[in-house]
């Protein structure tokens, strides 16, 4: 645990913004202001439209027009209930945003445009949501995609929690890029962008009260430019690309594994991990590779030119700390499986997540 | 009141299903199956895959890979919320496909799409949720929407209420089919589908556990084929349409009223009710100009087509009781009013609803 020293243990409570007000005079969500009245327009007048300034939405009509694709649609769709609201490295409306976006990139898409509509729990600070709305909106300027069309339910206190977003995404499959588990052969070689854990033990460390010495913060971040310079870059060296969510590096693996009926060799040593990282996962007793991760994504990339695509990807702001963490293998039973080769040498089988230690970690 | 016996008041809690068979074996949803790991795969192959069989979701992708649209895309989204998730003529799945394919058809376009997204209450009922999904699949297959992507999370109990929907409905716009605030004058008139304020009042009922001699049952209905229908068949009659959902139709046609300047007469004793329907708002204090509605349409059609455009809604299954229920008047102060024309000859002004007397109606 070098590097890594525990400062305080908060109560649990002491991790939910928006209660901590609680019996003060500031402006709360009401049930009102879900039910499509006077406050919802009063709502989407001077909170929503003041941060999502795009053309579509302030015409708002029920339904948004959007100009031709310039290939044939793409889209993806997630609802994030991630708790608390707001963690080190980011908050909700910045992870639905790059949730969303990385969701679409990693099948070659263009991410474009973005729905997005909330669910409010009665009682929600006012102030809480438009921190959200705005960093939900810097974040999709970031990512040069438009938000289009939204909506906003609230329910009663103690039917939510705070606040629900869902956020579907609507792109474009460029010309030739074709990726696909069919694509992936052994020789491949296995990519990542960085670090791994790092949102899993954000979470967990903000959720807990832990608070150590150096903070881990999330990685959430959206990668459609990273994995668009890559594809522009090394045309055809990538096969395949899923983000490690939910489930970690080891479940993405073993997904990819039991897909394609091959074998994918991981190596400990190589896995990028942050000191504090490794530290806290230590202390708590988990397993980084399989902590979510909401800015990293594994590529399948063809053997002989996993250098080239990993120089390209160490020049970007979001992959400077990549590296080629493993190999695929001719599959040597009926299912394919992930195997870690560790420190000490043994290889050590990883199965696919089974009952999350952190539930409602995006 | 007459034609209206109420027969039974029952306790608030008998009227949410779910509940009901607290504590006996049967199978319940469990944080587990939101958390992207076994469950989560488990459930995704065991329930999801057996209704929604189409091609892009089977493929299990981030993101769905759709053919090109045939012409710009339209798209909309909207998260559903109705307590109970069971009522009569319908469900919360039934509805999240109405009420999506409805808003994307009142611009004029095409439904294609959906994505669905799940927010389910530890603790669900198994056999709820499949029911929930098979009618969500059913009402699809009737629209001629395809499911293309979906999602799970599932917060603890006490953070939801059972279960909440999002969809996020892609069409496209077909050419020649030019609606708008813009193209609505004095001497249009105002249609609508049939009966108005069934979907609150069978919400109402159902919530507050009345039981009248006649069911009122929901109108919750796709409309896209209805629209597709009229709007084929007299080409550039209709020049604006909405659908009355929260708020009702007073609320909709004030949201006209105020972006055109103009006013909009309705005349109540055109306006078509059900029976039972009446005596329920009467009985209950409510005025169902004001409930929401999930099936119906207000039409501003070209006043000299009025006639021919009821004869084509009257022939449809979904329009048997269409009306022309108003006319649009030059507004004769700064901002456009709606004005009722009550049975005993008086104007009545109808200002947005503020305040809905039933949170959580969608």
């Amino acid at each position: 645990m070098k590097g890594l020293v525990l400062l305080t243990i908060n109560t649990k409570e002491s991790c939910k913004e928006g209660d901590s007000v609680e019996g003060t005079r500031e402006k709360r969500i009401l049930l009102a202001h879900g039910d499509g009245g006077a406050l919802t327009y009063q709502l989407i007048q001077e909170l929503f439209l003041k941060y999502f300034t795009e053309g579509p939405l302030q015409q708002q009509n029920d339904g948004a027009l959007l100009r031709d694709l310039p290939g044939p649609p793409v889209v993806s769709t997630d609802s994030f209930v991630i708790t608390p609201y707001f963690f080190p490295g980011g908050d909700i409306g910045k992870l639905a945003v790059a949730g969303t976006v990385n969701d679409l990139a990693v099948t070659g898409a263009e991410p474009l445009y973005l729905t997005v509509s909330f669910i409010l729990e009665e009682g929600l600070l006012m102030a809480d949501l438009e921190s959200i709305v705005a960093s939900l909106a810097q974040t999709a300027q970031e990512a040069g995609v438009a938000v289009v069309a939204g909506d906003t339910k609230v329910v009663e206190k103690g039917r939510g929690d705070g606040i629900y977003i869902n956020t579907t995404g609507i792109g474009f499959l460029p010309e030739q890029r074709e990726l696909g588990y069919q694509r992936i052969e052994a020789g491949d070689k296995i990519l990542i962008n960085g670090t791994v854990g790092d949102h899993g033990l954000a979470i967990l460390s903000k959720r807990s009260g832990l608070a150590f010495d150096t903070e881990l913060r999330s990685d959430c971040a959206p990668l459609n430019n990273l994995i668009a310079t890559i594809l522009e870059k090394c045309p055809g060296a990538v096969k395949f690309m899923r983000d490690a969510t939910r489930g970690g590096v080891a479940t993405t693996a073993k997904e990819i594994a039991l897909a394609t009926g091959k074998d994918l060799l991981l190596w400990e040593e190589d896995l990028p991990i942050r000191e504090e990282a490794a530290g806290a996962s230590e202390f708590l007793g988990l397993d980084p590779l399989y902590m979510a991760n909401e800015g990293k994504v594994l590529f399948i990339v063809q053997g002989d030119r996993a250098q080239e695509v990993l120089e390209v990807m160490k020049e970007h702001q979001l992959g400077q700390e990549s590296a080629i963490i493993g190999t695929v293998e001719k599959g040597k039973r009926e299912e394919g499986h992930v195997l870690l080769k560790t420190f000490f040498g043994s290889h050590r089988i990883l199965e696919m997540m089974a009952g999350d230690p952190l539930p409602r970690i995006c």
